[in-house]
């Protein structure tokens, strides 16, 4: 009898092994793995090619239970995957008649032009169990073999298909061998450093086995994980909790600002719940921190607008920086930060004003102000501040780094009972 | 003697298996090999296991002359690629003084303290070439085997040590094996479809065996693809751009907004050519047009600031958005559109001004106009006009797409000759 405990991925595509796309297939579906409790202990990639396809599937046939193919089932004379595995378990391919109605429904849906090639993709390995596609042409499919106690799975290669498919019929398919799942929960903190948070939390990490907890670093932020093995979800989650519950009650509980959650979320959902607005009036971020904000579906209830102030001209203009205040302290100042941090407040008619103005370089920068010198500023009605930061990386990095230390410092600021 | 003609990247580390990282390293390797002209059958990836890692290890060294493997390099005890690959190739390892000399240079530098473990970092296979890591603390190294023709190549993990010491040593290396090389660029083309390009072009792209053509599309733009074989950069190089001059004069020709670049690069290089200024109203994209065109190192030229108007109320105010027109046509209009690329044209004093307003959703969508109704505005002193786009996708896919075809617009209008 078939049982499933570990796995590999096995994605084919000549186009990952040219470095033309980054193999996001096998990240997710690992992590479903992980969470399912099935055990992967490797990983490959082969190229559209039958021979070794065939090769490096019987291998893998032989060090798992089960081995997960993504690509390679297109209507082209390339896609090969089905032909090649259905050979490797002994299947011919036979019409899947609901297969090929779905196919030419999909056509007639989006006004496309069925071709014979497309009709290849309704042929399945017989016996097997087949996938839809919600979201494409090409069906997924399942082979079983009981007697060896070996399966292989296929979905398409497009992240767009495959993940659907995956979630809707290849992790529900999984589920029913699964003794044992991971659950883990992300456990988002601010305002304190990883090392800090490893001290505080060294006793409680290394006598938890289950559930693990780990703390890891992200642009900016700490965030602890918390793994639990149990029999199910729902077993899971409540172990998890507990430990989320012990994590609150040490140094570090009072800068946890939230759970599975993300900075600009996390801000937008505290605002909401005190009835505040925030602006920014953002210079070397160009954009970037009211692109967070607003990247939270329902910011427009704290959110109404902000602006870009990026020439002296415009910070003068837009949001009222004294002509004195650049001339004597310049644009990347503490003083420019907190004229632009209260200017944009005021204009919008906000409760919270951001600001950001630095050297995201590559040039721009002086001895006095290198490149990643950035000021943050905040204003309240209560007051309004700026800090200096030092940052390092490329234009790109130093961009999202003001923009985490942004969210970061007003989520601070609304977390500390004082304010 | 060692020639390397072929190679296969196997990852270390169990935080991919687990789902945790996504692999760019294999991608980014992957693609180089693919310039050096050195051929990839295989990519694989195995946990921090050093059983497993030595069996992988061993049979890809019978498939292929070089395995660059990438992670397990640091102090830990879990870390054991170098002490694996060393007793996969026979050697032992011994002290490399530089290397030592240089980790603790870092750690004074970083102010950081150095523990043993890190001693582990500089002990290295003996006989090997080492490379410098200019970015971190693990050293990495070039294992050759002469006799059976085999060599193995380690790398950092982190994507931000093992880049720039592939560029600094790995690539290098292997440059002297290459007899031919790829040499790529890319064609980017906007205001044509990928099927018309690929209509006009395709007697060209059939008959072209080096240079080879081939047109792909993301995110709403169509790029050609050149790549020719050729002995050295130098010399594919010109094979490539003489491709390129028999495009450019085709029917497809008028299109192509640059080489190897990105809509926001063509974009600012076109307005600091025509000495314009440009600006943005956002709604929907909330900053991620002003933020795309700042990501361009040097944008201050031709950009001085823009406005996120999010509500109504900011609308009317900033940019003077009629609230006749509001209340008349609502706020995802063609009217209201034009209006704020007017309104924030005018505010910045620029010359062109761009406007997005629409339904990013989850939310807000109604029969009239569903989530991915998207109005954009461009407004010169010659007039103001707005285009209505439906949009597919989820609120991040929405908001991207909007911004590629407001800054698409621009580039297409400044290109034409009558404007």
């Amino acid at each position: 009898m078939l049982k499933i405990k570990s796995a590999e991925i096995l994605c084919v595509g000549t186009e990952i092994l040219i470095g033309d796309i980054v193999n996001t297939n096998a990240a997710y579906i690992s992590g479903r793995l992980a969470a399912l409790g099935i055990t992967q202990y490797y990983q490959g990639v082969v190229g559209d090619n039958p021979k070794r396809l065939s090769a490096r599937l019987t291998e893998a046939l032989e060090r798992c239970d089960l081995v997960i193919m993504t690509g390679g089932l297109g209507p082209t004379y390339d896609d090969l995957t089905k032909e090649t595995a259905a050979a490797v378990m002994g299947r011919r391919l036979v019409p899947h008649a609901p297969s090929m109605e779905r196919i030419k429904a999909y056509f007639e849906r989006s006004r496309g032009v069925m071709s014979a090639a497309n009709e290849k993709q309704a042929w399945m390995p017989e016996g097997c169990i087949v996938f839809d596609n919600s979201h494409g042409t090409a069906p997924g499919c399942v082979i079983e073999d009981d007697e060896r106690g070996k399966a292989v799975m296929m979905l398409p290669g497009p992240p767009r298909e495959m993940k659907p498919m995956w979630d809707e019929s290849g992790e529900p398919y999984l589920a029913k061998f699964s003794d044992h799942v991971l659950v883990s929960r992300n456990v988002n903190i601010c305002g304190i450093g990883e090392s800090a948070v490893e001290t505080i939390l060294s006793d409680l990490m290394r006598s938890s086995e289950n559930p693990t907890v780990a703390p890891y670093s992200k642009d900016g932020e700490v965030r602890l994980r918390v793994t639990a093995a149990a029999d199910s979800a729902a077993a899971g989650l409540p172990l998890c909790d507990a430990m989320i519950a012990r994590v609150r009650g040490t140094e570090v509980g009072k800068w946890i600002y939230g759970i599975d959650t993300s900075l600009e979320e996390a801000l937008v959902r505290l605002l909401k719940e005190r009835g505040l607005h925030i602006t920014a009036a953002e210079s070397c971020t160009g954009g970037l921190i009211s692109q967070r904000i607003t990247s939270v579906p329902g910011a427009s209830e704290v959110y109404d607008g902000g602006v870009i102030t990026y020439a002296n001209r415009i910070k003068e203009t837009l949001v009222s920086v004294p002509a004195e205040t650049l001339a004597a302290h310049g644009a990347v100042s503490e003083e420019t930060a907190c004229a632009m941090a209260e200017g944009v407040r005021l204009l919008m008619g906000a409760d919270i004003g951001i600001s950001a103005t630095g050297i995201a370089g590559p040039g721009g920068g002086t001895p006095e102000k290198p490149v990643g010198t950035v000021y943050i500023g905040i204003s309240t009605p209560d007051g309004t501040e700026a800090k200096r930061f030092s940052f390092t990386g490329d234009r790109e990095r130093i961009r999202l780094l003001t923009s985490s230390h942004a969210l970061r410092m007003v989520l601070v600021s609304l977390m500390r009972p004082d304010i």
